[in-house]
């Protein structure tokens, strides 16, 4: 009963399989294999974007901050939930990469709200030269804390965005799981909206460690080139890299793993739902649950082999009905006994 | 015919075979898998080093650029020669993770001298808050001109390095190359003559994109792994590197590949040396053969099919006996009968 | 009536003076000069510190900067309140020094409190390598809203640092103002607290520009060194920092310039509150004051000659009885008949 | 006797009276005072360029770190020679302010020449990703071993740097002294030629430290001005480098200084040439000798009371007759009386 994280399951045998295949013969490096030139036109036809530059990296935490740093300037600042990932859990890497560039927390609730948006830019970038600038909006879907933005809600903070003239960096480590959710074509939830950079991400969804960068506008693409080389994220044998997107590719395999992934905590929410004293805290439309409840009920699911992450206060110890949280992730590979298992322990708890 | 880079072939089935096994099931992320367990102590009896702090990320610019940052401080200056990759090749990695720290290059042959390192380290370093300090040695074993350092050779640029109490960085991209070259053991090559750090690598000897940062003192353990995350170069589904590492390891795989490849280039030299009136200008101990030959001779093997990089001066332009250089470069899967190919099409040319 | 800034008046006649004395002769540059030497004993003297090691540079930004990133390591966080200089008004400076650290802002009222700080150390740097680490705690003195922290509360924040192993670095802009609104010693206000590194201002108290950074513990003093020339805050001539700072020390300028800026402020404190419709929202204890009033009222003055900032909205557009805040800040020089003046517009508005 | 440094001597008493000038009531802070609009439109006239964008800050390594950074990408490289003060003596702050940004360091003789530039250029940015790029051409006038470039030598260098579209910077520390000597305005030797930023320099030649960064194409001044502040460069009270530079500027003050720093170079040049057995090493038109002597002369000199620098060896230990060099530096205050004695001193030791 692993629901601790979409990185702790394995790959579908057709990422195996596209391996073998790529690793055929002799081949140049550093992106200029040819799996590499399939990948960009299906990424390019997917985004429904011909013009798009399109690039792989190995960890959304590099391609989220080689993303920032293209967009911006070292003396600016990006515009970000508390809960973004580029914020709580890339250790300094945006500020790193964007070379002292400052991350501005926007208040509210998970999803940012345009009320938020504006009330952060607004209190930013207007000193002057004692700075910071205002560099760009970074929106993460699906959300750290497993909510969807409707394609309604990312329309107007992308609007927000551009009537300041700032620059849309979308983190999508779980777009997979976003547009399954919201029924929505790639191009609709990016630069149709405005987006200017999306992170296509596959390593939560079902790839060993490959995020591709989609630039709608390639004038900059040369600069990430040059800035991905620099930080050490270009692969000299990139053919693995592009197998794992070509296979990810191939088929709709990142829509079939993320409609596998969706569906399962679907499944399992209606489990959890049965329980009157358990609360759900987020929109559960995408492959995430967070629910409160007593810290008993967690140790006897822990107890019963349910691994999760578990916050708001010691798992050990404290009164048996203290609240704490819970978050459980759906991989595509979850086996449905697993959740059957943790739902007839949760209900018997 | 494909010599242009030992990251050009293909990876063993071994290694397919252990990514195969490691897809099983679930698993903590972030080098907390169990495969990672058998990777560290592999490398630690390997090196005979049972307290070394061990390492993965999936590419030599990473593995450079972190472990020098990891030695030194933003104000200070890192002796190499000019030819060293983490100059020439890293597109200013190694000053963007060492925080603007300096590369100060030693003038002379390919191989770095004594001579020279003591005049560069004594030239720099002498003015005081002018700086830079002086920070690290960098040696690259084998060198980017296909050259390897004897025991005694690393023996005394590691001595004159402590003489000024600078830490020494090894940059073995093409450690097992080296190593199985001078028939010594790893810790020959590394720790028992100074060497703080040692890139033990893989991505050039066979594997997708994996190399080992050996930390002999764990004393800096925690902040490269902070540096690392930092980087972005921390894989979430790390066992996916370990497993790559691991089949690396067992059987001595990494001996066997690099054997192959060196015997393959002595056997590209054999054919090579039969030509008078071609140069062979680097020791050709390792994988790699650095030659000059006129330009009609590299245009003839180039029309026949060879792959491989020529420097000096213009490949397709210019008199047909204009000197030109070539560098070959032998993989572990090169076929007999295709360096048969090209020392026929030499020995007619 | 120039309310807007203390970096707006002049330096007393004594500066000039000790400019005129030190430009006599040659000497050594680069912080040999005899005069620095005087002013190394006269801060070590006046702190009780005999060990401190003492250096200075020209601006705030440039010494806040500089001590953080002498405490910090880039993958690092400093804790400090949303208003502190060193988010609000460096332009990203203390990030850029720092390498890319991060500052996390502590919710809360302006002055900094136990409780604030301790949850914002608990929500940072317990998740491990996906950081950032704690780095230090950067506390101003005055606040940049005008306040003082009493001995008490200071006290209780540095043993909330000290119990996390965290460094103190307290941003004295402002310095000479709090100690004498508190009546306390220099070593009171600081290393006796658990202050590590302290910034003595002397810019905003009549100096053209210098400020003095006093190390406790001497041990992180040559790498201050070498950050100082690397930042290219090093003056060849020293001697005219010196000279500045050797006539603030002498007969205890810096004490009497800020008992003049603050009674000054106290006089004008006094005026203000004779209207009761405007609410000063900080406590006039230093220089400073902030006082919320109708548009209406910040119109009439700054039609009457009143230089101030005002914030909250914009002072020429809205209503009459529209709230916004003024800032006024009191110098050494500011002549009492101006206070007046703005008193008597005040009254009659 | 000290020809140490020209950042040794006292400033002249006009830049103390314009201190004492600037030094009246309030003005508005961070360059919006009224001197600096004089300072600004003096440059633009002095240089012919009415659109230049003028600014002002402490220190020459700021003047070029700021400039630098402003000019290049953090993936870029700099072009300049192995004895540029940008390379020896700045302490990592270019590429600390480039962001990592490398230096390229042009071998050849202390001027830099047509075909090392060129050489230097063409093995730089041929190399595609692996980089670096090829960022901006830096040239010191006068360089750091005394030497002055004629106009024709500096358009050849530019004209390069333009064919390749590479900005140029000028490190102009000595920009007034190479200017006298070469008997040109400083548009001859700066726009005119295809420099794109001049730093021209006060503190070397009077000041008590300001330095003015003269962009003459304004669409990088922003920028630049928001790298200032970020770089903890602007100055609050920026009235008292207004006047330094005011000062400097009225009455070509600059041009007076510079030339009887130059005279007096020229003055002690004719003593030093009357010994045979001493060999100048750089052509004595600026304010610089560099002159190879035995180290006994070098010992009698300084026993004597001569301050000055020696390079090339031990001063107190060695044989009597090896060969040392000595620099000696003339600023406009030094003593016609003091070069007398030195070279009596010269001639009997």
């Amino acid at each position: 009963m692993f629901f601790a994280s979409d990185n702790s399951g394995p790959v579908p045998q057709a990422v195996l399989d596209t391996l073998a295949e790529a690793n055929q013969g002799y081949t140049f490096g550093y992106g200029a294999d040819a799996l590499m030139d399939e990948v960009r036109q299906s990424i390019r036809d997917l985004f429904e974007a011909p013009d798009a530059a399109v690039y792989l990296v190995a960890t959304g935490t590099a391609a989220n901050a080689l993303a920032l740093a293209t967009l911006v300037e070292p003396f600016d600042t990006v515009f970000c939930t508390p809960m973004a990932h580029i914020e709580e859990d890339e250790c300094n890497a945006p500020e790193f990469y964007m070379g002292g560039a400052k991350l501005t927390l926007i208040q509210g609730p998970d999803r940012m709200t345009p009320e938020g948006l504006t009330a952060s830019i607004e209190s930013q970038g207007n000193r002057g030269v004692h700075g910071p600038r205002r560099g760009a909006v970074s929106i993460t879907q699906v959300t750290e804390m497993g909510n969807v933005y409707s394609l309604d809600e990312l329309q107007t903070l992308c609007d927000i965005a551009k009537s300041y003239d700032l620059p849309v960096h979308l983190d999508g480590a779980r777009f997979a799981n976003a547009a399954v959710s919201l029924g929505c074509t790639p191009a609709e939830m990016s630069w149709r909206l405005g987006v200017d950079v999306a992170v296509f991400g596959g390593t939560k969804n079902g790839l060993m460690g490959v995020e591709a960068v989609v630039f709608f506008d390639p004038a900059k693409a040369w600069e990430f080139e040059l800035r991905r080389k620099r930080g050490g994220h270009l692969f000299s044998k990139h053919r693995y890299l592009s197998a794992q997107m070509a296979a990810y590719l191939r088929n709709d395999l990142w829509k079939d793993l993320a409609q596998r992934a969706n569906s399962k905590a679907a499944h399992l929410y209606d489990g959890i739902r049965k329980r009157n004293d358990i609360h759900v805290i987020n929109d559960v439309t995408a492959n995430m649950i967070f629910f409160q409840a007593p810290r008993g009920v967690h140790q006897t699911l822990q107890a019963g082999g349910a691994k999760y992450h578990v916050s708001g206060g010691d798992l050990t110890e404290g009164p048996a009905d203290g609240l704490l949280t819970g978050r459980l992730v759906c991989d595509w590979s979850l086996p449905d006994t697993e959740i059957d298992r943790f739902v007839s322990l949760l209900t018997t708890a």
